[in-house]
């Protein structure tokens, strides 16, 4: 295996690799790259098992040919290289020579034998999404997937077919103190697994390579896994195998009280009143009413803090509790700007959502106050 | 006490104050910062026992007064405040009230009696340093401050009067495996204190204070401890109480062999290389000869790497091993183009510095090679 590939290239390369091979596996084939010399360019390969990552890129490949190595090692070694063409060789005993101008390395490889084969997936059903539609569908549900949840099937975004509309295809996440849900159009078909549980580093892989590509991304779902691509690259991603909780229980059937507000306005006032927001629910208190929406949170020791802003109330003045960041996150991927709280009583969940959007809906259920 | 002060301003004093005080004190009193309103603007004090700064800065004072207020909260909220002015005011029970726009912040205060004070020192001799001359020195001799040895005269910087010499000062580091050395002009009166060892908190504290600053500093030298000054700050800080060694030991007295080498190509070429120099001492082996210098480091496990670079030797070729952090930290604050190494044998010191400077040198001891 011998190819040429300028320095920028490589690293563009090796950068997509880093976030899927495990840093610190004990199976050192695990904090590999394979790397896949073929004529038309080369191919570096990445998995953690649950996902493996296949990226096509620009080579001179002077001799084709296939060898691991670890992928650390060797994006550690093109970060510092001088902007130059670097000659990636496969020498004696496996081990990978890799020069530019006066610098040389050589690197212990990897029989590429040894590397995990990726199973093969039923791509016969694709769907196409805009990747702006995908961005925002992703952005607007992984907040919400539980980090490590006991509870399995809290540990992905729930994607499924919208009933009785077609071609519409909805996310939805919750770890079990809030909710979200996002649909986005999309075209060809939805090849339904059993369960679509897309987890939490799928979608986050997903997510960094939607960044900057504005084209259109594919996604063919199998039984117990699934293939994202867009051009040049493919993810291979095994979906989890748990159950979602049944999310329309959860979401409020009506509402008492209704709230119009500034969404920029309530983004900023909510960031300063919750620096003092510090226990473990980082709760504030908010009081609507007529006058508007008053915030305020207490740090025990340091002291108090208080916002107040307009809110256009419809309904009785009410006063509840809600986690900050829980709120936080929920602006942030909101896009218009004003944001409707609907409401119930004080220990009622609330349901978030642009009133000029119906792509997506937030439930956040309250705190109770002291 | 109450004043008024921009966002700006506040967040300015404040970023000042938090590099001195303890962020995780048992003491809340040193975790605060004291705050002194008076006519003519106010003055913020903290400490950490070591060291105390104090800084005046404008504001408009409506009423003079003192208290003491958590330094991190009150930095917290001064940093997310919307850009407006804001009034800081002493209300009851010590609560310290922030108010700006439509945020309004309570912060439990101290009273300002419970905040340590700072002794007095004698300033009759103080001399006068051009603020990047006294930045050179620093930063050419803080690196080499050992960070926590119990050699205590190894923890700060040696600060001497050059003998024979009027008007010179000279600063000298140690950690036992390497030596700086630098020296600046001065003007006025070097008041010797009986050891004058600048610890390295403080070294690193009037570094920053030195940042972006031209004009010249001052500094005061008593007994047991030293006054830095510069428009509108002041620096308390109290001296090491040990002994520093006698360094002139250390200082090769001539050389088998001299090396010209350019400055940025080492630097980049030891940067490479030394990513596979990962032992405990970052040693790599550094070939010299008639043909230049070949630089190699081998990871176990990993694989080796190389670099060639031109030097000019003169005497007889030799291989020696050195820690390479230690030479790209003496590469990194010298500021010529090029860099003059003197070595002996194997095991000698190498004495490292710029021909055309004789400001500066710096001693590095090799490490020996398997």
């Amino acid at each position: 295996m011998e190819f040429l590939i300028t320095r920028d290239d490589l690293n563009r390369a090796l950068t997509r690799v880093q976030g899927i091979v495990e840093k610190r596996s004990t199976t050192p084939i695990l904090s590999s790259v394979l790397i896949q010399a073929r004529p038309e360019g080369i191919r570096m390969v990445a998995t953690d098992k649950a996902m493996t990552f296949l990226g096509d890129f620009a080579a001179n490949v002077r001799v084709p040919g296939e060898v691991a190595v670890d992928a650390a090692n060797f994006f550690q070694i093109a970060k510092v290289l001088p902007p130059d063409v670097v000659t990636v060789k496969l020498g004696d005993n496996l081990r990978v020579e890799v020069k530019c101008g006066s610098s040389s390395f050589k690197l212990n490889g990897f029989a590429a034998a040894e590397f995990p084969v990726t199973p093969p997936l039923d791509q016969s059903r694709v769907l196409t999404i805009a990747s702006a539609e995908l961005r925002r569908v992703i952005d607007q549900t992984l907040f919400a997937v539980a980090p490590e949840d006991n509870r399995y099937g809290l540990n992905g975004a729930h994607v499924e077919d919208i009933p009785g509309e077609d071609h519409l295809v909805r996310f939805v996440s919750t770890d079990g103190n809030r909710l979200c849900w996002s649909q986005a159009p999309y075209q060809g078909e939805l090849g339904i697994g059993r369960k679509m549980l897309l987890p939490r580093k799928a979608l986050s892989e997903i997510r960094r390579l939607l960044d900057g590509y504005e084209g259109a991304a594919e996604i063919a779902f199998g039984e117990r896994a699934a293939l994202f691509r867009v051009p040049g690259v493919m993810l291979h991603l095994r979906l989890l195998e748990a159950d979602f909780p049944d999310y329309r229980q959860v979401l409020p059937s009506g509402f008492k009280r209704r709230v119009v507000l500034e969404r920029d306005q309530l983004q900023e006032s909510l960031r300063r009143v919750s620096i003092f927001a510090t226990d473990g629910a980082h709760s504030v208190r908010f009081a609507f009413s007529g006058d508007g929406l008053v915030l305020t949170a207490r740090k025990l020791d340091a002291g108090d803090s208080r916002e107040e802003l307009p809110a256009d109330l419809t309904g009785e003045p009410i006063t509840m509790g809600f986690n900050a960041r829980f709120f936080l996150d929920v602006l942030g991927v909101l896009q218009g700007p004003r944001v409707v709280a609907e409401l119930g009583d004080t220990l009622s969940p609330c349901l978030l959502r642009d009133p000029d959007d119906e792509r997506s809906l937030f439930v956040i259920m309250p705190v109770r106050l002291d």
